[in-house]
């Protein structure tokens, strides 16, 4: 069972949009036991598409095209794909009902072009959008081999309807051969070889026995992906799990889709503490990943950016004279930092970082690429220095992903505290 | 002139990472007026990768491949493409040369796996990689009709041999027809429909003269990307761009690759004046942006994440009874917020945002996706009013781009101080 992708949009061939369409239903197709073997482009015209979907059907046993089917005079795909599997496009009053409402309920005038979104290839299956006015459709093939699904082209639209649409389509038209389970541990503070070296000895045996591995390396993050098909794939996983457990132990801080910041809200939610951060070469981006975790203000006080010196004084006491004898970028200012914020907001943690980003500011003693990370407790302060020459974004998320996993790591090793 | 872009790489279709070369790849290309028709990505295969690249050459004048030319047992682009081309590999000295100082200048062992990037197909011209170890690779088709280009996965080292050795390439193998030349203009404020509808009926005479003419919306931002070729190129968007300025005016933020951030900040550096934020539902977005903005530390002082109404007292000033009689959420709140800011930062500007960006915390007075944006200057304090009810993320960048875009517009009206 083979899955082809194409994407449509003249905006993805000039680049002016990220393609993320690709991503998410890739890995959404992945984590279901499917594969994707091949994902392809195409500009805005019938021709373009026709071709490419004649090309897919060719090897796969179904494509799934993304984009086209809005209104306006560059959205061809229906028309294109009805003509290549020659079916008529015949009008759907429930579509035409829906689309109506959709306009009426948000008290807006409908123009007569949006009705050219419920005319249906005659024997196509619709599969509605709550989301927007433009359903998604379901054909086969002429020779009744291959499925073709079209998704509408925002995503708010396209993600919803493939989990309620065409995941059940899937299992009913394309059942899995054998049960499918997956599971994907993240960590953090190892590189990708290292990680490797560790677990892949021993899971030799497992992977002989079916078992599929997979690892994938991002800038401060290193996921292992495990799989595995057929009856005995629950005993397969769990024996693989604890394996990986045993052997990476705290670096692995989550599974799944869990960030270190989710997790670590998390964490501080169960035990009833907060946190507040001072930031100086982040900028704002440690707070931004704290606020991005929905729920994080029951657990989040708050943060400072402190890019000049008179704020460091100012707002969390950093004290002239230690700014004067250490500069900004040291050991001794991170700590005042960490202890000033946890002051101020009142908070059980404080993280701060200071650092030189980039591309100015390095000094031969404090290269760009230099931070200090340090947390502050009720008990203690740590600081750790970090060397990372990387470009000004990539930094702040190394820099910040390592002051979260001090956190993290903080937290496991004591109990939870007596407070409700 | 047609080009085909192939991306090769498992980790793409199994949906673990991002394709961002395929945008930057496409923005580029582009814009030096060449156009890519197609793009397809192809797991690590000797077969698919073949197949993809012969299907495309059959199509296309020239094919970039990325990935698959480091040193590990699936990078297979190399010597897939040779075997295609019936080249065979041979040992390149200089880049031998080159991968041996990269190791020693890093004082690391060189594996002996990192000897094959030195294996070169036997006709090729070889891309110098001054960011890493496997060279890119330029070679004609057998029947000399087509070229392939072989550039290097990570975008780090993609990028710079793009720009330095594949541009000259172009230049010199496929020169364009004409002259060419193109330019966008970013704008903030307004919606594609509406933007098109100012410029689109005054520009149509140009566009029958041969102008190209498109646009390309993002949340919260609409480009107007213009572009002609031939000998009155240079009279033909001087005169395009005199009636999307005309018309378009202040709504007009920038050009080319300028952010509504780094229009700020440069605006506040030519201008010498200072800015500081006070953030609660963007928490620590904002700033983000800002110090995003490589010299952003030249005039952005700092900000404050205040996500608890004890913070907003403690380190705004924000009185009390302002917080109980108005909400967190409220004109009145912003304001001090921003003016509070202003005050600790001693800042010549402050910019404060206070909102609701959910899922929870909505009431019916106040629902998900309200906001207040406020800016403080030395003369006065303004407070605007929004409501965007989108997901937690895309609210703190329509938020926080609506506060940019106060001071930016702000900035406009008032004649820069008299200070150095």
């Amino acid at each position: 069972m083979n899955i082809e992708l194409i994407n449509t949009g003249a905006e993805l061939l000039v680049g002016r949009v990220l393609n993320t369409h690709q991503q998410w239903l890739c890995r959404q197709l992945t984590d279901l036991g499917y594969e994707v073997t091949r994902q392809v482009c195409v500009p805005d015209g019938s021709g373009a598409i026709q071709a490419a979907v004649r090309e897919a059907m060719s090897r796969a046993d179904l494509v799934i095209a993304t984009g086209g089917l809005g209104p306006t005079s560059d959205d061809l795909t229906r028309d294109a794909i009805a003509q290549l599997l020659g079916q008529r496009l015949i009008l759907h009053p429930p579509t035409l009902a829906w689309i109506e409402q959709f306009f009426s309920q948000r008290r807006r005038p409908m123009p007569a072009s949006v009705q050219v979104q419920a005319m249906i290839p005659e024997n196509a299956l619709v599969l509605p959008n709550p989301n927007g006015t433009a359903p998604g459709l379901a054909m086969e093939s002429v020779a009744g081999k291959q499925w073709i699904v079209l998704l509408p082209g925002p995503p708010r639209e396209l993600r919803p309807m493939f989990l309620e649409s065409v995941v059940p389509l899937l299992h009913r038209v394309f059942p899995l051969s054998s049960k499918f389970l997956c599971l994907t541990f993240k960590t953090t503070g190892l590189g990708e070889s290292v990680v490797e070296e560790k677990i892949a000895g021993p899971l030799q045996v497992l992977v002989a026995a079916g078992l599929e591995l997979a690892y994938c390396a991002r800038v401060g993050e290193v996921d292992v992906r495990i799989a595995a098909r057929g009856d005995s794939t629950e005993n397969l996983l769990a024996a693989t799990e604890k394996i990986i457990r045993d052997l990476l132990g705290p670096v692995i801080f989550g599974t799944g889709d869990d960030s270190l910041e989710s997790v670590v809200v998390q964490s501080l939610t169960a035990r009833g503490e907060t946190l507040a951060v001072a930031e100086s070469c982040t900028g704002g981006f440690l707070a931004n990943r704290l606020t991005n975790v929905p729920g994080a203000s029951a657990v989040f006080l708050g943060g400072v950016v402190t890019y000049s010196n008179q704020a460091k004084q100012d707002i969390l006491g950093v004290p002239s004279e230690t700014l004067r004898d250490h500069g900004a970028v040291s050991k001794a200012v991170a700590r005042a930092m960490a202890e000033g914020a946890r002051r101020v907001f009142k908070s059980d943690y404080a993280l701060a970082v200071t650092g030189i980003a980039g591309p100015g500011g390095g000094t031969g003693e404090k290269p760009v690429g230099t931070a200090f990370v340090a947390l502050a407790t009720k008990q203690d302060t740590t600081v750790h220095l970090l060397y990372s020459p990387v470009d000004r974004e990539t930094f702040k998320f190394v820099v910040s992903q390592k002051s979260l996993d001090l956190l993290r790591v903080a937290q496991m090793g004591r109990p939870s505290p007596d407070n409700s």
